[in-house]
């Protein structure tokens, strides 16, 4: 109720703030009898983590993550799984100019009407340092569907400004600091980063995650609709400010004899609809797009106000990313994992025992 | 679980096929204390009705909507309300032609292939129908954040096609059929709705809904954020396949120094972030924009499977809308005014103890 | 939240007062395919009504209830069903009495604290009458518990008074007007009841239900244990004040040695523990006896205060069952049901794909 | 969903088995603002700790908890509280022999039916050593409780055996190690525990806990009444076979007349009630009693299977309490202090804005 849990079945809770003593999470809800192994969760921590590009921020951390409960002999338990990272460059004394202050396009001011105070390092909670904890718990969903069910969750960097990334190799896409699958955007990109870092600015990003293979089936009608849920988890996630399912806003000037789906035997002819009709997968691939607001934590000097209420003139110094939707793409792959794996449950729990007598392509 | 509730603290569970006996819904954690007569249901109820315009579909339902519980001499008790709208004009035998057939942009196949079976009169529970209840219940939340703390809810029609109606005059919004704030664009926007229904076709849409007046705090971090649930909300809408907060998409171009809104002794420079900063009320207007798909209920032939996998062609008769984003307006408002609701007790909830000492404006 | 719902994956929302216009209620999580009509819930209705003996009030509702939704063609269709008895014996100027008193052992007191106001008609919310939708959703899980796994739920009254009835047989308890499963005491029940009515006082009672065939397995650890949610949910009726699963707290004076159930290649030799190990079921018969308060709707009069808190002497007039723990025994019935469909569910759910190898009795 | 959490808007997760790495727990819902360190925690889990008297058991564990987040400058910040106790005394060797047996009146059998393997490690996850962080998180809400309404939780054994220790004085409570209130029962209790000990056998108890000036009006109606959450609470601590809510049991013998609590301008004349009215609180002191069965870790022979389904006899060496209730007081102390948390939170949200206009004594 307090906001730190998704998912129903399949349920993460996080805390931990951005420079406390450690980042954890429990997964509650993961089915027995599944291989796990630290090393399974590590390597989506290292896709995201700071540091691994001179692109995104220069803090370090190890993030290693250990698995303190749930797993007994190499496989899960069906209990409940406990997550630790132990933060261990907490740097405070970085943030203390700030802590009076209400930095424009963060948390800082919501914050302290919501709560009365605030943990003023570094975001605290309010921090995207606490995303470390939904990759480590997609991870776990991530190979859940994978190994059970052979569905293949995975993600680019779609556009940053006006740099547009088509999806043109797959394999691209881990082979480069940007995440982007259009090996010919590359040099702009390094060009429009080294361009963001002297100007002390930072840039929008788009982003697309896909799930393949994903049954028919999933997603409830009404409210809990798989495309609603991973709306909510999607949105979620820091700096994101849009979400859309299949062609999103392009619906808007679209006629319903184009946008439709044809259906032959062999299967739909198109998939406008990214793969949920109705608020239920239908089979084909599930596709969602977001779009990341531009850090605000920028050299750029900017107006705020303090705690007095008086006009100051701030700029953000330390570690920061000129664009976060780079790092966003393990994060937004391991939401769209997140949710899949809850409405994977919540089909089996409801809907066990019906066997379709439908086509499946 | 099943999907058919929204809400934690302020909950709505509804019920109801297109043509079966009747809608309902239990609305609860309305406070008590409140006055509320059917009266102030059926005015928003009315708004979505449809056949209120040559341009809404011909289906003559009063939708008139009975308190069976919850209220005791004209003011809410603290228990849950119980809501009913009799289905009069169900016209079952409209549909008999699709029950082997899968309409392609519907709910058909994906329902199937969940419950092994599907109530194809009107499209059950898939049926756009069942927003009643949503309209129903966001009276009761628009009524208490009205009353209570003068928040206004409203929303307008953004764009239909090629054509965008700007936020020039709220007062238009109610005086035309489409729910238009720019009074030069209505001529053609009744010229495109004869030519969709012309050729038997329809259009997409955008629609804007903002909240004036919310006090900053409201929305919880990390998962269960405003605007997450907002968006998770936006998008268990019908047709709805995108979701913007604030600037939206828009913000993948736009650098850091221009989309942060500044603050100074007098408030926010600007609203780039549409009244949401860290998943949190920032005390500014809240703003969304979503995305409805153009109904793939139309006349324009197209190809679909029937039950046995065979190809063959459908038209989709019967009273449909060439554009179901006009009578998303209500609906939209509707779930901003559900998840406001529950967010102002969850709020009361953990931190009505807490004094802010920072300016509001 | 607000407390009108329970079960997680099997969910029934419940509204109405004891005088309003109507009670009804939601039932979510229904897998589809069940064969349903309205004469499925109507038996437990009966067996619970109010004006069914000379015991119980001679309140008299046909409590006739209506199937809205999630029946298609008599088969579920894994949406919500929506269930609706009218109110039709209202005669609310009974009650206009007792409008400003605030009946001892009554919740009139408790609730105007929490509420700031009270729907004073027959107990509104708070009146045992709210159980009759308790009793249609468990009627469905019965259903569903009988025919797809072979459970079989009952119950019946274990003790009134001084009067012990031991389960002697079991076809006995639907041929009295008791639920007595001994023939032996009905005569003694019956003056008991007859020696009530003429002092216009009331008794308390022991009610005891079981569940055969429950298959292991059942149950979460820790919190939403078997047995724990048993304890929630019959604590949840109406005037009960106590709940034993298994023996009980006569395990106070046993010793480990005599309480433990040992295991043979055949079985478990006894079952002190009520078909629960561990929170989880151990495919035992599950058993749990509930202890339910005497009325405090009597004639013999008593104290209280008035709205001024002004010392007064009230007696309890209308119509009122000198044993409330007779009709309960459907009702706790029903809440023990309800119970194991959710946990059904919910061990599909996270555990559909384990194979039990061990021996199942 | 899988059952490792309690609590709705106060949400206590938990997570740890008895020999794995460590115990830790997501505490969420805690009001910011109020003070807290590790040293208000650590008394509780010191009372209830092993190893703290001559008749519990040996084992030793520091159980030194570490506040992981959501406490910042020494006070709360309203975000997710992580807790975390390592395990240090693990000694996994101890448990190899009963990797293949399945222990009468543990959870081994019901476990490995419900995962299809478990870790028998001490019990794993059934294990009572879960219970600390109970207590660890119960231990906050207490403090809030007393510190912001001024409510006092706490616990007496009132059972054990024959053994009848009844209230004669709070003071006595915490300086024996039976947490008996009857200073006259000590050397029978500790004559009861030599003979156990040297008999290699246990014995059930009887457990009370109460929370005084607990204000009226907690509680939702229906469902999830105050006591009906109770009983969920208390029902799910290790071991608990009954809970009563003030009289209990032995309101089946009493007569309506008898049992109500009158009411006069200085309050209520009784409490049979135990401070729950239609599941609401009344104002008066709540009481709940529990029973606990006797453990059956002993070390008198026993009939159970093996694996292969084989009787085998086996008695359980190593570490254990002859009476697991008298460990129970402070975790029975910390289930009810997290449910009237969680209330008092429930309430707020809803009836925050009620002014009672009735007498509060």
């Amino acid at each position: 109720m307090a906001g730190n849990s998704i998912g129903e079945l399949f349920r993460v809770t996080t805390f931990g703030e951005s420079h406390g003593a450690a980042l954890g999470c429990v997964v509650d809800g993961v089915p027995p009898g599944i291989p796990l192994t630290e090393a399974d969760l590590q390597h989506d921590l290292d896709r995201r983590r700071p540091g691994t590009s001179r692109y995104t921020t220069a803090r370090r951390e190890p993030d290693q993550v250990r698995i303190l409960s749930g797993v007994f002999e190499g496989v899960t338990t069906g209990t409940s799984i406990g997550l630790l990272i132990e933060n261990t460059d907490q740097r405070s004394q970085d943030y203390s100019a700030i802590k009076d202050l209400f930095r424009p396009g963060h948390a800082d001011y919501s914050y302290e009407m919501k709560y009365g105070l605030r943990d003023y390092r570094g975001g605290g909670r309010s921090s995207a340092r606490e995303t470390a904890m939904r990759v480590a718990a997609g991870a776990i969903a991530k190979k859940y569907l994978a190994q059970k069910h052979g569905i293949l969750v995975r993600g680019y960097l779609a556009q940053i400004g006006d740099i547009r990334c088509e999806l043109k190799d797959w394999q691209q896409v881990e082979q480069n600091p940007f995440f982007c699958p259009d090996p010919d955007k590359l040099d702009a990109l390094d060009e429009l980063m080294r361009n963001l870092k002297k100007d002390g600015d930072s840039i929008g990003a788009k982003v697309t995650v896909m799930a393949e293979r994903v049954p028919a089936g999933l997603g409830e009608p009404v409210f809990d609709r798989l495309d609603a849920d991973l709306a909510h988890a999607l949105m979620s996630i820091n700096a994101v400010k849009g979400v859309e399912i299949g062609d999103g806003f392009a619906v808007v000037t679209k006629r319903g004899s184009e946008n439709r789906d044809e259906i032959t035997p062999t299967g739909f002819v198109s998939n406008h609809a990214g793969g949920v009709l109705g608020g239920i997968s239908s089979g084909q691939t599930i596709i969602a797009h977001i779009a990341m607001k531009p850090t605000s934590s920028i050299m750029v000097p900017g107006r705020t106000i303090n705690r007095q209420g008086e006009q100051v003139e701030m700029v953000t110094r330390g570690r920061h990313d000129p664009c976060v939707g780079i790092r966003a793409v393990p994060i937004a792959e391991a939401m769209l994992a997140i949710v899949l794996m809850d409405h994977l449950l919540r089909q089996r729990a409801q809907n066990g025992d019906v066997v379709p007598t439908l086509p499946r392509w």
